[in-house]
């Protein structure tokens, strides 16, 4: 297992879907800053279950305790432990799939490799162990208070956004349960979820987020480029299946003298097909990526599979699920970002004697 | 700087691309493993320059010495130290560099990180420093006898295979300059790259790469899911711009009840949307994924820059350059890839007593 | 800050004397080992305060809490996250340490290094965080349970045994509370230690591991040998001064015709100066080592000083403190050296395929 | 294996004794260092073999070539790669110990843990390895101007300096072949090397290093403390047996009221039994520390011993070898030690925003 993210800024997260809690340790943080530790719950709100009509309905208040590393209110540069109480362990909600594995879920592979497994609600495949990484992105955005992290829906199925970020007014984003920042197409996609969650189904979708005042000079060439940073942090997220930053898979398309960013007399560019990295480093203009959310693969209809013992079987979801995943994704997406540039920025910092 | 990648099998490279020597060490190396060093070489003749007309003519005949870590023939367990010279030292051929900073290179902000940079070729920025990679994993792919890797050109520019991997013969791939596997299509790609550079230009496009024959349980969530490491590796790839592996974007218009793969009675599943990867783990199925290439940024007409000294004036590319980067691709995906699958190999053997 | 030990099996630790809690996550537990919780606190309670009339009289159960990676009593290969309450949270009793350096403790290097200070009970400096580590070291002896791991106290002030490991019962460590396992002496280092005690002074000591059973390969060089990794471990425990194994500083003064160990016909040696341990890797022989602890730095007499402006004052400890650490150090070296080993136990697994 | 040192300053080493060469990257370098190359190649000097005729007669020029990550004579921020020619490759001269186990040498334990070995000169086992820590180490003296760093012979075999370093002028260290900066011991060691030799003997002995104008603040507890690195470096050296810092394992037999450091008005101490370092982390005081290097285990005599299918047998060394390694080894133990405070140094950095 690999459960710390982060070089210098680092979190090592623990926890299963359904024991006594979730948390980790963040070590590497800066001292001496003063924190907001409400603000941190607001983050963590902002991704909690139960929240709008189109979010499982788990009840989890999701309240953050912090164990250490806080002193009269500031960073004391030693690690913050803390922890997040699991108030809803109904374990009876997963018996029936003890003995099953559930297509597309983590189940057939953690028992093929650990040969054991907590099957209580994925155990620590769930996504609920995303919460840590809110915690972890929460603090790292006040510390990098100068920059400005903001994730949005971009697509749900197939309905999706025709403009670009700079388009949109991104302030609207947290105007609706979807997070999409424009209200028309934000309706059509809770439609939609609403529609696809009627039917005992799931659909996927797509999160933009883009980071604006960025300092030049973050990335680690050759291994630990920004952009390899982020993409490797959102691979992690679960049901990420894909991530684009900058002119991205449609920048294939282009030629060089149509791609290429002229720099202007102030050192920023003209167009931003770099997407704010250059070789690996932030160049000072804005930074956008967009990241791939498949559908939720527990669904409320029957489904073949097969048991531990590789008989054939049936099974059904129950339960309360997400019928997409990407309102809650958008501060996950968010929060992930800051840990990785502030990681980034501390590491820069010893380029220089 | 970060020059390191893989967490047990582990490459530290170095070298610019006109100083003597590129190179590296690769540490971690499993022992008792007999090396054919020639297969090595020709992993590296299929990355070199000059190889047809459709990539740069830089004369390099990129022979790797390995300096440690082999006696008779075999791995002992001890790193394995490697350089391959830079013959081709044409230094004066970046003079019009030294001072001014090339649109979408790397040049300003290694710039502004460093404070200093060689600029001879892009120095440690250059794609010349994707040789170490072949190399480790040219030697990856001989631990890893019975998977199979199979890398090639998917588009260039619009110009795009229709076809799954698995309606491919993927055993043509070798047979033409451009590394398709479809000999229409990369006739009609040969053609775009030939236009393209005739008129002083570059083009984009996309690699597959295929991997077979994995064992189940390769992978450590949470923080090093298998598809977060290759993510990572290929974004640390010179003009990558984006990661999708099974369904990718693709993915988030479908449906829970479409994506989901269902098990079969011997645990392989009835389709691969996952691309062989559930949870982080592999499954077993085969795993696929896309990397998306921008165009190369240097060009041969005349663009707009900045100087060092932020004032405006003109460039224009000189020398010898790749119109497009996927053909010469293929092998780094390819390397890059067994150089994951077998750091994550090693580590699932922790796991057990 | 870097507060996790270990490559494989790695302990991430938190919190501090006087917070809410101590506490850690350790990762790389392999899968499906049965654990003993009893005897983790057992191990626990060797280590806390108010043990016996020689040690602190701080007033704390400690009481581990698992929070995660056990299910049904065995590992599951995910992160086991463990905390410990502090009950005994009297922060009046350091106030008068708030502005004031005392002499050789960390109050001074972290108040400088961080720009601010946790000054309750030391805060993260207090040994107090040592806790964790016999938790993860409890588990690694029970994943190796074959290894023998036994420290004891070989001497308080210039109370020394004079004989070697191998001449002792080690069985009669846990007889008294010195933990020597030769009766007489222990009896003379008791009476050293109230003596001192009385005197408002304190006294350093020295305590011995003996590692048996160990098997042959484990040990990563050149620079994770295993000797350096027990030496790094221990040398970051509080107090510790000095670590030797095998001969030692003694060694320095022998023949290499003298000290070389001669093997047998079944691959052991005639004598152990090596301490088990050639070239950095483990030859099968019983490992020792030998750690010096100074004089715990609270003293109950009043000492000269200087305040956080650097004005000269006065200082004299207050509260509950051990007079000499070496008692209470014994089951810290034992278990942080079954942390070493059981993480070179994993990562030697890598050296095969 | 384990061949690289350091968090961020760090060296990845390679070779063996008779392979082609010895080298190394060092990654981390701050960017725009000007560096003196002859004063690297005047350390590694200091090293190498046969510069008298206490030390072994191998005749190596050892002349270091860089390869990488210098430009126009400044450091870049990218990697140093360099290598170091073998040129005295005798392999005949080891054949003798092909299938043989030399005593107290690493033969046996390679051979297990890796069941394949390099038996030319001990292979990767060969102090010759410690030639790459020099070169990293001489570059973080050059970036670390203000410190200074010295360390000279304390004793061979029962010859000993009585002073201590702050008796002694340093400044004779390098007038003599021994090392040792009190010319009358000087004398007595070199006589006891040379009587030694002459038995076909070794013997072992002691280094201590002094390192002055130490900035405040250099450390990271909890796990890794400044002693801690230090240990943890000097362990990885060939022969070495112990190591203590500040009052060591004489300071075990000191009490509290003795061994405290007190404040003076200017943040000094007026004795420094701490060795520099409280809690981890550097208080401006000097660091002093002694390594213990253990007897040379090839002799020139006659030895019982085993054949690689465990059959007894007998050996006798050849060739070229130091009669006692702590001439050689003060540079070594210098070096490595500058590698650890820049590491310290440059990770400090990121504690401040």
């Amino acid at each position: 297992m690999s459960n710390s993210f982060g070089k210098i800024y680092r979190l090592t997260g623990f926890g299963e879907s359904h024991g006594k809690a979730i948390g980790g340790v963040i070590d590497g943080v800066p001292a001496g800053i003063l924190l907001d530790l409400e603000e941190i719950q607001r983050e963590l709100d902002r991704r909690k279950p139960g929240q709008s009509n189109i979010t499982t309905q788990r009840k989890e208040s999701d309240k953050v305790v912090f164990l250490s590393g806080i002193f009269e209110g500031k960073t004391t540069g030693t690690p913050i432990g803390f922890m997040i109480e699991n108030e809803d362990q109904r374990s009876r909600d997963y018996s029936h799939i003890k003995e099953v594995f559930r297509p597309s879920h983590a189940d057939f592979t953690y028992q093929q490799k650990y040969g054991i497994r907590d099957y209580r609600g994925g155990g620590r495949s769930s996504a609920r162990t995303t919460a840590s990484i809110v915690v972890a992105g929460a603090i790292a955005k006040q510390i990098l208070k100068e920059i400005d992290f903001q994730a949005y829906v971009h697509s749900v199925g197939e309905i999706s956004l025709e403009k670009n970020y700079f388009e949109l007014d991104l302030s609207l984003t947290e105007t609706n349960a979807v997070r999409c920042p424009d209200p028309d197409t934000a309706n059509k996609m809770i439609e939609k979820i609403e529609e696809t969650k009627k039917a005992g189904d799931t659909i996927g979708g797509e999160v933009v987020c883009v980071i604006k005042n960025v300092p030049v000079g973050l990335g680690e060439p050759l291994f630990d480029k920004l952009q390899a940073r982020l993409a490797y942090a959102m691979l992690n997220l679960p049901a990420v299946k894909g991530f684009e930053y900058g002119s991205g898979f449609e920048g294939t398309k282009m030629k060089g003298s149509e791609h290429n960013d002229i720099f202007l007399a102030n050192g920023s560019t003209k167009t931003n097909f770099s997407g704010g990295i250059q070789g690996g480093i932030s160049n000072g203009m804005n930074i956008y990526f967009k990241v791939a959310f498949k559908p939720v693969a527990t669904i409320m209809q029957e489904q073949n599979t097969i048991d531990i013992d590789f008989n054939e079987t049936k099974i059904k979801g129950k339960g309360r699920h997400d019928p997409c995943v990407v309102p809650r994704a958008v501060p996950i997406v968010e929060n992930f970002a800051a840990m990785v540039l502030l990681d980034m920025f501390l590491l820069d910092k010893t380029h220089k004697i």
